[in-house]
């Protein structure tokens, strides 16, 4: 598949699920445009389907009465998903691409292919892996996540 | 599980590989650390850490001879991966943590519970969703992976 995200998963995982909200990002709606694109068995793709409005990734509209016709738009939650995406295009450019990047991204502002830098939200500066390290936060009153390690491993 | 990352899974897929790379950022590196933390069986661990390092993302290093113990480090290549789980954690604790975030992100030079912001890697603006749009790339000669809807739908 033409798709570094696509490659990223052969290694990661087997992740259709992502796949279709990879598509959502790309502006598929509709069944028929998925199944040709993902190439994906019509049952399992109606599940995966179900399962993401469920989740309240895809929200289903009616388009068509007759006959009756749905489409899925992504929510909120859904396009939150959309730097998730975003970090798996940029390994599988950088890792899984060996004919260069299917897609380029292109930033509106200054005409260039670009692509996302991690800047501190408090700060502004340049975020750096080797100047931040993970602390237990509320969500882990045992803390029983953070491996003991982590403090150091993370420098 | 206290793990943002694993809620967001539970979502959208079945990722034993991301949990183990994930663990491996955290500075897990022992099997029975990740056997421990993943509560996963035994063999299907093994098989997941094969593959890892055959895909080069972890590499088999002897810590110990007598008897022989192996330890799993990441690769360069699998370092890369941790803007993934960023973004996994990012959209658990905004989607899938209702007793807050299990794990805070630290920037060492402010101080400050932080996430990070994209900017752009040319001019270095803050990079929004509506101010990008995709292109194809030299990795998709023939154009057959962007939807024709993209270009409109991605702005």
């Amino acid at each position: 598949m033409h798709c570094s995200i696509a490659q990223t998963l052969e290694v990661v995982g087997e992740w259709w699920t992502l796949l279709i909200v990879r598509d959502a990002v790309l502006g598929v709606t509709r069944f028929d445009d998925w199944q040709r694109r993902l190439g994906i068995a019509r049952n399992v793709l109606s599940a995966r389907l179900d399962a993401l409005v469920e989740h309240g990734i895809l929200e289903r509209r009616r388009y068509q009465d007759h006959p009756p016709r749905d489409e899925y738009v992504l929510t909120r939650k859904g396009r939150d998903l959309a730097p998730v995406i975003e970090a798996l295009r940029v390994w599988g450019d950088r890792h899984a691409a060996p004919d260069g990047p299917p897609v380029l991204m292109i930033h509106d502002d200054c005409g260039e292919a670009v692509h996302a830098v991690s800047h501190c939200s408090h700060c502004g500066e340049r975020l750096r892996r080797d100047h931040v390290h993970l602390e237990p936060g509320p969500g882990d009153p045992d803390l029983r996540f953070l491996p003991a390690m982590s403090r150091d491993a993370d420098s």
